[in-house]
Order: structure tokens, then C-alpha cells, then sequence
């Protein structure tokens, strides 16, 4: 199961009922958190997401918003001791602004933080998952990233027993991908199917883009943002954001199952327009709330 | 009228209740922050400060949990069209930590922003107070704060109104110091008293230390940390802080009016040991929690 918990939900500027960006995707264990903006360890002890867990950090693009709360929590993460590394995904050429951010004071951190500059491609594997980054279009280098879980195969149970193999069978079926019972080949694909893995994106900050279409192709969730509503499509453009129904757009030709809209503008003291320009394009359309949780 | 308001309250990590310190005085529309752990901006939200009054910060030392706040406070002050300086005074030496932290990603405000290197003495005057800094005994270089506001003379009705004097008379009596009524020299003192401004006190991270006692003497607010309790005093010493206790006697010792315990250890979840062992000694003593105002 895939635990995602929205830590923070605004763009730009926090208000009281929405945090700067930030997401946690829990899986098998490990956290995986996109993108860190100021006060995500405290919104991590108020949704119970434990900093512990975090592994790897992907940073989507350098704008303070997105990644000020690193110099915080990696802070933190040394008072508690921590001694295993932590990764940090960051546009490759852009390692240096974070450098600065989380050394500002010359602290010996007394565990590893490896920062990565990333280009577009599968920059990390899991025990069974990949994170692929993708290219964004926004004012500076952004990527988003695709989180796939591996497929799995699975035995057909009831073709399994109609052939009569059972036990230790199964074994030299995975050994060997074949296995002669009276002179019957069989091979592991004729009794295996596969089940694919969940498959969750998030693209912000992001004017629309083919990219991310072609990256939430039949994704589980896309996470995209949708900074405005319609009535501000120009001031989207111009500050390469995008709409919620723009949002809307690519999670429909993506074939999405779900859409959340992300990275409200902290004008909206009501978001409902922005659910509605998106759900009547895009039905699964939600706004999460700082703190909601979805499992996938 | 001085009206400060506790932002944050916490010491070295935030928890559920309390955010990194951060207090706020308001004083004839100007606001002075002393301190911006990460996180303060949006707990102006929460507590109605404006952070467009915020005019100087006073930073006492540069351990991340009181400056990361200054990277998004002033990303937002930008956002927000701010055209006045800011100045922000920090402990002299460390001025290129603060740098680091601001412009990790070469930002290009918009206003100015004055980073000052403070020594012990008067830093800053307003139209009516001044700003010293105090020397702290702490890991790194820290400074306290002393707001005091200035003195002001004021007319003994009674008297006057015995005198005779009135009307025109007190422009006279202002610009000259004295007047002639029917022969009789009445000066500026006979009918002029002194009103004490009020002073407050800031003072954390620290040891207790005479230079506070000296710093804070008769103080109408003593803002002393409190990270510890007595039965951790061993710790207190040995990571530079101080207990309620030792907050409580600098506040007896100082003749402060009221003393608020401040930057309170994250491990206590009731703080009700804190303020028994201080109260004990210092009666006037309190737990200010994160958004409390107190009008002085």
C-alpha cells in the first residue's frame, strides 16, 4: 500500500489553513518526500508523518517556497540522532543553492546528506519501486517526478491447480521458467499474469505540458498543480503556473484515475472554483486539505 | 501602549504546541522581531502580526532554530511589494551566515535589507526607545536585547493649576525652562515630573549571568529561557542554557516585574514543572504559550 500524505498544500506564501509545498509518499517503510518548503518537520509532527522514515528528498525546482524547510529539518534529523544518509534530489546545476541553504552556519552534520543533481530519467530505485524525474516548464529548471512501483507476477492460482502444480513445483517454475509434468511443457507465462504497480506523479510548478501527459500516462494519481482559476489563465501563463483546468486538461489525456489539485494560491480563501472549472474536465478531480492522506 | 506577542516558544525543534522562537513587539505602529525560528511568518498569520510593520530583527545568535524564519519572511516581504529597509542586527562576525541563508539562491529583493553586526551597547533608536545589546553566555557569540522605551516629562497639573499657569504658558515653559509669573520664577522642574519608560528584556540562548541580572534591573518584563527543569540542571549547564529555576532567580535578583519563560525543551509535553519550580522563586512567573499576547 501507498500512504500519501499532503504536508503542505499552498503556493508561494503559507496561509493559516495551507503550508508551503510538500508531500509524503510512504511506502514498505521508507518516506519518500516531494519537495520541502519552510515549516514541513512541523506539519510532519501535526499529520503524523515521522521524519525518521524519510529517506530521499526530491526537490522539484530551488524557489525558497519549495525547499527552505530543508535547512530545518535535516537540522532536527541530527538532534534525533539520525545516522543513516539522506538523499536530495535537486536539478542538476542547482546543487550549490542548497549547499548554502543547509551549511549557512558551517554545521557538521554527523550524518550523510548526499545531494544529487538530476536530469530527466529514472534517478532512483527502491527495494521495488523507480522514481523517474521528468521535465517541467517553469521559470527556472523544474522536473517532476513519477513514482512506479514494480510490477508484479503472480501465479493464476486456478490454472495452477487444472495442471496440477502445486508445492516445490513452483520453484523450478521460477528457476528454470518451464517445468515438464507428463511430457506437458509448461512455461512460467502460461500460469503467471501480471499485476502492474501504482504509479503516482507530481508536476509543480508547471505551465501545462505534453511531458507531463506522457509521464501520468494511466497513473494512479497525478499531483499537479493549479496555482489559479480560469479567470487568471493569463497571470498563469506569465508566471508559468497553470490553471486547475489546465490541470484538469493533462490528467484527462493522461488517462489519470485521480487528479489532486495542488499548490493553491493563497488568494483563494474558497477553492470551490477551482474544483469546479476542474472537475467538469476532469471528474476525480480533489483539492486536498493540508493533512488529508490518500492510500493507492 | 507595548504589546508583544510569543510566536514561538519552543527550543531547538518545534512541537505540536509551540513553534521555534520568535516574539514580536509592536510599539506606535513599528514592529521589532526578536528572533525567526522557521515558521514565523506563518505564525503571524495565526496571531494577527503584520509582517509589513516588521522593521527591525534582532537576532541573538545564529543556531538554525532562531534565523531559518528569515529565509521565507523575507521571500514574502518581496512577494508582497515591501519597499522599506529591513534591517536586521545580528551578532557582529556572523553577518555571512545570515547572507548564506538569504540569498542561497542569488535572489534579487526588491527593498533593502541592512544586516547589521551588533556589539554590546545601544544598536537602534526609534522615535521614543533604544535597543542594547547584552553579551549572553552561550555555545556561540549571542546577544539579549533590551527595549527601553524613552522617559517622558510630564506637566504636575495639581501644581500648575496651583501656579497659575496655563495655556501659552506651557510653549513658554518648554522652550525657555523657566516662566515669570507676577515675580515668581517657576521652572521647568518645580512643575515637571518623570514617567519611566518601559523596559523589556530578551534574553536567550544563555547560562543565568550577571550581565542580565544588569541588563534586566527593574525591567517591566524579563523574557528569560527556560529550557530546562531543575533535575536536568547538569544538562542545562553543559549545553549552555539555563532551568526555570535559574531564569526565576535572575528575575528576582533583577527586581523584574514579570518574567516569561521562554524556549521551553521539546521533551516536555506539560510544562507545569517549569513554572512550579520558577514561581516558587519568582512569583510573577508564566508560560507564555505560542499566539499569547501581553500588553505592557
Amino acid at each position: 500500500m501507498i500512504k500519501i500524505t499532503f504536508l503542505g498544500t499552498s503556493g508561494s506564501t503559507p496561509t493559516k489553513d495551507r503550508n508551503l509545498p510538500s508531500v509524503a509518499l510512504e511506502y514498505n517503510g521508507e518516506i519518500l518526500l516531494f519537495d520541502c518548503g519552510e515549516g514541513t518537520q512541523r506539519q510532519a509532527i501535526f499529520y503524523s508523518v515521522n521524519i525518521s522514515k524519510i529517506s530521499k528528498i526530491f526537490i522539484s525546482h530551488i524557489h525558497g517556497d519549495h525547499i527552505i524547510g530543508l535547512a530545518g529539518l535535516t537540522r532536527t534529523l541530527a538532534l534525533n540522532n539520525r545516522e543513516k544518509p539522506l538523499y536530495i534530489f535537486v536539478p542538476a546545476g542547482e546543487e550549490k543553492s542548497i549547499i548554502k541553504l543547509l551549511d549557512f552556519d558551517n554545521i557538521n552534520f554527523k550524518y550523510s546528506i548526499i545531494i544529487e543533481g538530476i536530469k530527466s530519467g529514472i534517478i532512483s530505485k527502491g527495494d521495488s519501486y523507480t522514481i523517474r524525474a521528468f521535465k517541467l516548464k517553469h521559470s527556472i529548471p523544474t522536473y517532476g517526478f513519477v513514482f512506479k512501483e514494480n510490477d508484479k507476477i503472480k501465479f493464476d492460482k486456478k490454472e495452477c491447480s487444472k495442471l496440477g502444480i502445486k508445492d516445490l513445483m513452483f520453484n523450478e517454475l521460477k528457476k528454470n521458467g518451464k517445468i515438464n509434468i507428463n511430457n506437458n511443457i509448461i512455461k512460467l507465462s502460461d500460469i503467471t499474469y501480471v499485476v502492474n504497480g501504482k504509479k503516482i506523479v507530481y508536476a509543480t510548478d508547471t505551465r501545462p505540458s505534453i511531458g507531463t501527459v506522457n509521464a501520468a500516462k494511466n497513473a494512479d494519481l497525478l499531483i499537479h498543480e493549479a496555482t489559479y482559476d480560469e479567470s487568471k489563465k493569463n497571470l498563469a501563463k506569465e508566471r508559468m503556473h497553470s490553471t486547475a483546468a489546465e490541470a484538469a486538461k493533462i490528467a484527462k489525456k493522461a488517462n489519470c484515475k485521480k487528479l489532486a489539485l495542488f499548490h493553491i494560491s493563497s488568494r483563494y480563501k474558497n477553492e470551490d472554483i477551482l474544483k469546479t472549472e476542474s472537475t467538469v474536465i476532469f471528474k476525480n478531480s480533489f483539492i486536498p486539505k493540508d493533512g488529508m492522506t490518500i492510500e493507492i
